[in-house]
């Protein structure tokens, strides 16, 4: 079996540098191949370790199921992403950093477009995987909140924030990925979940991910809300007071 | 069967007016007796008819499935979310809208505290529960978002932000419940989620669910937004613009 762009997996190497077992990548590429020929339900391991040329218990070792193998890469970006949470000091913006947390999702999928594309027509077709797709999202929203929640845990109302800035990223990433699937991978990834997050951090009062000049020439932003029905006088003095506090 | 406030599935009559079938209701008794009793994994759906007293056809002539007995009013609510949003015109702010119609999922737990508290530690222990649960929750979550895609179509990023908003109604709304699920049930759960949906409306601009008298006067709200370089004549200018402009 060729490498290509095309190949399950993608890269003989992952991110951190291990090498991929070249048994794991043939047992998701004849899966990949059969399931498109015959579609999914009618596909049993025992077609794939055939076709693969490999045994059964193969197959088990490197997925406890039919379903895993359809989603060979979201165990080691789960893992992945709990590692770049932890990683995280105070210094970091907590909203910013679950957003760049969503990245790294986005960059898996990226990693392998034609293998991602397939992937979406197949889930789409089939119940089953759409459920484990959806447990899948699940533990990825509940990594994030976990986190936010370890962060907030000062405030009042923390585990809600948490939750709900969770799931507003997760349905931004998720939105702007299945753009990004739809146009068959052939769109900007980046520039749209860039977009997508940038309006959950908007909506939750954090900056876009500013870039290298604007880090080096800080430029605040004044917000005065001020009732309708106050005077003038009242919200000039307000904007001085802001302007003047420091 | 005796009509008690911790017969499954509450009252004979639903809220549309119509009575339940009392078969129905012994076979969700039935089952929830059994898989407390038991465990759900151990316990058949010919255990749950035997206890009933009825033939295994007529359980599913009421459930497609096991996991459905567990869950038997979510078809219904769903029917009902669909129907409320169906039914909304232009006067509705979407997003409070949207949270209007998930105020109907927690009703429907809070129909049934003893039920919904039983269902939830049941829910919690046995993971294919949990996997149908995800199932269940992301029907709500695509109902929600399809009516913010039609109200938002003819904004520019309107799918994005009517999944995010609805992805942050549902963790909101998820929230409270499971704060309420974990106090057994004894809290006020309608102000629990007039709690949690309040945040997500002030994140994305809309003003908490007004009582009747702020309703008769409106009383608007003037946003200057301005860089703090920005001179003060600069920002007056602009806030008199805008008092001004109707």
């Amino acid at each position: 079996m060729s490498s290509s762009n095309a190949t399950p997996g993608g890269d003989e190497k992952t991110e951190a540098g291990t090498a991929k077992p070249p048994m794991r990548e043939a047992l998701i590429a004849a899966a990949f191949q059969l399931f498109l020929e015959r579609g999914y339900e009618q596909t049993t391991v025992d077609d794939i370790v055939a076709l693969a040329g490999v045994g059964r218990r193969s197959f088990f070792r490197y997925f406890p199921s039919k379903e895993d193998v359809v989603f060979p890469d979201h165990e080691r970006c789960l893992t992945d992403m709990t590692a770049f949470l932890a990683a995280s000091d105070d210094e970091h913006e907590p909203v910013r950093r679950v957003c760049d947390a969503a990245r790294l999702v986005l960059r898996m999928y990226a990693e392998n477009p034609a293998f991602s594309v397939q992937r979406y027509q197949l889930t789409k077709k089939v119940p089953g995987l759409r459920a484990y797709e959806l447990s899948v999202v699940w533990r990825y929203e509940r990594a994030l909140a976990e986190y936010l929640r370890e962060r907030f845990a000062g405030r009042r109302d923390g585990t809600l924030q948490a939750d709900v800035i969770a799931a507003a990223v997760v349905a931004a990433h998720n939105n702007a990925l299945r753009s990004w699937l739809r146009s068959d991978g052939q769109g900007d990834s980046d520039a749209a979940v860039d977009h997508a997050l940038a309006y959950v951090q908007s909506a939750f009062g954090v900056a876009p991910t500013p870039g290298p000049a604007v880090d080096e020439q800080p430029d605040d932003v004044v917000v005065v809300v001020s009732r309708r029905g106050a005077p003038l006088w009242r919200v000039v003095q307000e904007i001085e007071t802001t302007l003047g506090r420091d």
